[in-house]
C-alpha cells in the first residue's frame, strides 16, 4: 500500500484515546506511522451522553482524525476495517487489503455487550458507545415525550413517561441526571397535556451502590444528588429481561416488572472481536473479559513489536486491573509512542507506570463527585472541576469554544439546542 | 384529542417556513392552536447544503418546534404525520389519529423527486431535502476522498475524484462552490497519496445557463467564479441515467457517460403526497407539477377554511408563479395567519400580495450574486450580503452565535469542524 520505504513502519490500529495520543506522541518519530480507523473522527466518549441528551451535537464532541495529524508529516491516516494480523508476516489483515508494519499498537478500545443477550435486548435498550448510538437515544427519550404527549390512556402514557438505565457507572449517572434535568426543567413548558416533570427515571445497579468504583462515601453522595433530582436508584437488582414494554428484575424483594417504553443500556462493555483474532494469531493470554495480559512495557509476550493499550489490555497496577477509562487509555498510547523512540535510539525502555489522576462525574445541573485519593469532594466544586477538565480535553479549540458556549446558554436558560428526533420513529 | 373548546381551533400542518410563521403570527390570536409535524424541528433550509459539506452540524440548522414556540400558551405541538382530509368533517386525518380543525392551514412543502427515476436513481445520487439526506451526502462526499486515498489503480482513483452534481439552482452551485473548497483548500494536507485539488467537479443543468432564475448577467458572473474555484459547469445537458458507476447525459453532442462514484441530485422537487389526497378531498384544482392553484387569499376554492403555502401554493403575481423560496413561504404564512385574524374580528381580508425582497446565491468563499431587480451585484458584497440575511434569519439566537463562530474558524484556518463520516460505508 505504502511505496517501499527504509525507515521503520509503525501502525496504529484505532483513532481513540489510546491510538491518538500515540500517533501524537510519534510527531517527530524517525518512522513512517499509520493511522487505521474504521471511523474518520476521534470520538471524545466522555461527552458522548450530552449528545443523546440534546446539549450538544455529533460535530462537537468528534474531530477528524486527518484534521488532527494533517501537520504530522510523517503520519498517514487510512480508513479501513482491521480483522486480523499475519505476526509472521508483519502484516495487519483489513477486510480489503493489508498494512505491513514494524511495530504495532492495537487501541482499539471496547463495544457494547449484554451479556449474552444481544440480539433480543440491543433493539429495545440502544446504549452509548457510538455517534450512532447517542443519535438513537437522543432520538427515544425524545420521542417518548412526543408519543406521551399524544397518548390519551393514562396506563400507557405513565409506560411512555418512564426510563430506564441499566448501569449506574459514571454513563448511567451523567444520563440520568441529565434526562431529569430535561424532564423538570428544558421541557416543562414545551407540552400541553402531559407534564414533562412527572416522568419518573430510574437508575438499576446491580452492585450495592451508584458508581461502584468510586469510594461509598461519594457513592451516598451521588445518590443523594440524585434523589433530589428525582432519580430514583435501586441497587443491587439483576436485570433479566428487556422488551418493549419493560425491563423485568430480580432483587432480595424477587421478581418485578417495570413498564418502561424507553429503557438504555449503559452496563456493559466487551472487548473488539479484533482482539480475539489478535491472540488467536499471537498465542496472547487474555483475561477473562477477553483482554489481552500485556507485559509490564504493554507489548504481548514473545511480540516485542505488538503493543496493545487501553481497555483492550490487561494490567495489574497497585494490585488491581487497570480500569477502562480515557486517562488510562491516554498514558498507555502516549507510553506506548515512549516506548517504541526508545527502541528506535537504543535505549532501554522503563516499564509503563500509570498516574492515576483520580475520578470524576457529574450528577446534573452543580453537582459531582471527585475523588483524588485522599482529597474527595462533592457538590458543585466536584461539577466545576468536571466541566474544566472535560473542556480541556477536548481536541480541537473550536470544539472548546462552541462547547464553552454551549454549556454557557444552558446553564442560563436550561434550554438544550441539539433537541433533534431524527431517523426513523418507532 | 383536545378537551372540548368554544374557542375557534387553527390547526397547522408542516413546521416550516410557511406553518412556523404563520404559527408566530398568532401568538396573541384568540384561538386554540396545533402545529402538526412529522419532524420535532424548524429545519432552515438555506444551509443544509453547509451541513452537507461538513461546515455546520444538524443541531446548528435547525431548532425544536416545541423550543420555538414554548412562550405561545395558546399553541401546542403535535409530532404526527397527516395522510388525508375529511373536509366535511373538517378533520385533519393522521396515520395515527386525527384532530378536528375550524381553520387549516397547510404548509407542508416538497420532497425530492427524480422524474420517474426515483427507484433507480435515488441509491446512486442523494438529494438535498432533510438532515437525514444532508449526513448521507456528508458520508458520500468525505468517503470517496478516502477511498481514492486507499485505490491504486488510476482510473478507479480518478472516477471516485470526480464529482457530478445534478442540477445548478442555488442549492447546486452552492454545493459544488463548497465542494471545490474542500478539495482545494480544507483537505489540501490532509492526504498522502492522492492531491484532493485535482479533484474534478461537475455542475449539469438542463438549462442554458447556471442559476436559471437570475438575470443571465449574474448566471454567466456566476459560471466565471465556479470556473475560478475549478467547477466545470455543463448546461443545457440531459442526464439520462445514473449507476453506482457514474452518469449518462445527452447534449447537443450526443450521448456521453462520466465515470464518478460521487452524484449528487440537486435537481427537481415535487409536492409532498399528501397534497393529492388534499386535492382529491376539496377538490382543489391543481397545475401540472401539482401545486394547488389557491384563490388570491391563499384558500382553496370552495374552501375558505383550507389555506394552503409555500411549496404547495400555485399563485401567480405579475403573470409569473411564485417560486418555491423561503420568503415566498415565509410571507405566505404571516399572512394567511394575518388572514385568519381579520376574520376572527370581523375585519374584511386584503389578497396576497408579495413583496420581492431579491435574490441570492453564494459561490465558496467571498464570491455570490445578487438580485435586486434594478439593483444587481456579484462578488464579495453579494457573498457578505448572504452571509449576513441567513444569519438574520436562523430561528434561535444561540444558532446564530454559533454558525457566526463556526463560519469565521473556516473563513480563517480553512477547515471544517463537522467532517464526520457517520453512518454505514459503502
Amino acid at each position: 500500500m505504502t511505496a517501499p520505504s527504509i525507515s521503520h513502519r509503525i501502525v496504529i490500529l484505532g483513532g481513540g484515546f489510546g491510538g491518538l495520543y500515540a500517533a501524537k506522541a510519534l510527531r517527530n518519530a524517525p518512522a513512517d506511522v499509520t493511522l487505521v480507523d474504521r471511523r474518520n473522527f476521534h470520538l471524545f466518549q466522555p461527552l458522548l451522553y450530552q449528545v443523546a441528551t440534546g446539549s450538544l451535537s455529533p460535530g462537537e464532541v468528534a474531530a477528524p482524525l486527518r484534521s488532527l495529524l494533517r501537520r504530522q508529516k510523517n503520519t498517514r491516516v487510512l480508513l479501513g476495517e482491521a480483522v486480523n494480523v499475519d505476526a509472521a508476516g508483519k502484516r495487519l489483515i483489513l477486510s480489503d487489503g493489508e498494512v505491513p508494519y514494524d511495530t504495532l499498537v492495537v487501541a482499539t478500545g471496547s463495544q457494547n455487550q449484554y451479556f449474552g443477550h444481544e440480539a433480543a435486548w440491543e433493539p429495545n435498550a440502544p446504549a452509548l458507545k457510538s455517534i450512532e448510538d447517542a443519535t438513537r437515544v437522543r432520538q427515544k427519550l425524545l420521542y417518548a415525550f412526543e408519543a406521551a404527549e399524544r397518548e390519551t390512556d393514562p396506563t400507557r402514557r405513565k409506560a411512555w413517561l418512564t426510563f430506564v438505565i441499566v448501569g449506574a457507572g459514571p454513563t448511567g449517572v451523567e444520563l440520568a441526571g441529565a434526562l431529569a434535568e430535561i424532564a423538570h426543567d428544558t421541557l416543562r413548558n414545551d407540552f400541553r397535556s402531559i407534564r414533562p416533570e412527572e416522568s419518573q427515571i430510574l437508575l438499576l445497579e446491580g452492585a450495592s451502590h451508584v458508581l461502584p468504583v468510586f469510594p461509598v462515601s461519594l457513592s451516598e453522595a451521588a445518590e443523594r444528588s440524585l434523589l433530589k433530582l428525582g432519580v430514583r436508584s435501586r441497587t443491587g437488582v439483576r436485570v433479566t429481561e428487556i422488551t418493549d414494554a419493560g425491563v423485568t428484575l430480580t432483587s432480595s424483594k424477587g421478581e418485578e416488572t417495570i413498564s418502561s417504553r424507553t429503557v438504555i443500556w449503559a452496563a456493559g462493555v466487551a472487548i473488539s472481536s479484533f482482539i480475539g483474532a489478535l491472540a488467536e494469531a499471537t498465542g496472547a493470554p487474555r483475561d477473562k473479559a477477553g483482554r489481552i495480559r500485556v507485559e509490564p512495557d504493554l507489548t504481548i509476550p514473545g511480540h516485542p513489536e505488538i503493543f496493545v493499550t487501553g481497555d483492550a489490555a490487561y494490567l495489574e497496577w497497585h494490585g488491581a486491573p487497570l480500569p477502562g477509562l480515557a486517562p488510562v487509555a491516554m498514558q498507555e498510547g502516549r507510553y506506548a509512542a515512549k516506548a517504541i523512540l526508545d527502541r528506535l535510539r537504543g535505549r532501554p525502555v522503563q516499564p509503563f507506570d500509570y498516574f492515576n489522576k483520580g475520578n470524576l462525574a457529574v450528577i446534573g445541573r452543580a453537582a459531582g463527585v471527585a475523588d483524588f485519593g485522599r482529597l474527595r469532594f462533592h457538590g458543585w466544586p466536584a461539577w466545576f472541576l468536571w466541566l474544566t477538565v472535560h473542556l480541556m480535553y477536548l481536541a480541537q479549540f473550536r470544539n472548546r469554544l462552541i462547547v464553552f458556549l454551549r454549556w454557557g446558554f444552558q446553564y442560563l436558560t436550561f434550554d438544550r439546542g441539539a433537541r433533534l428526533i431524527t431517523g426513523k420513529n418507532p
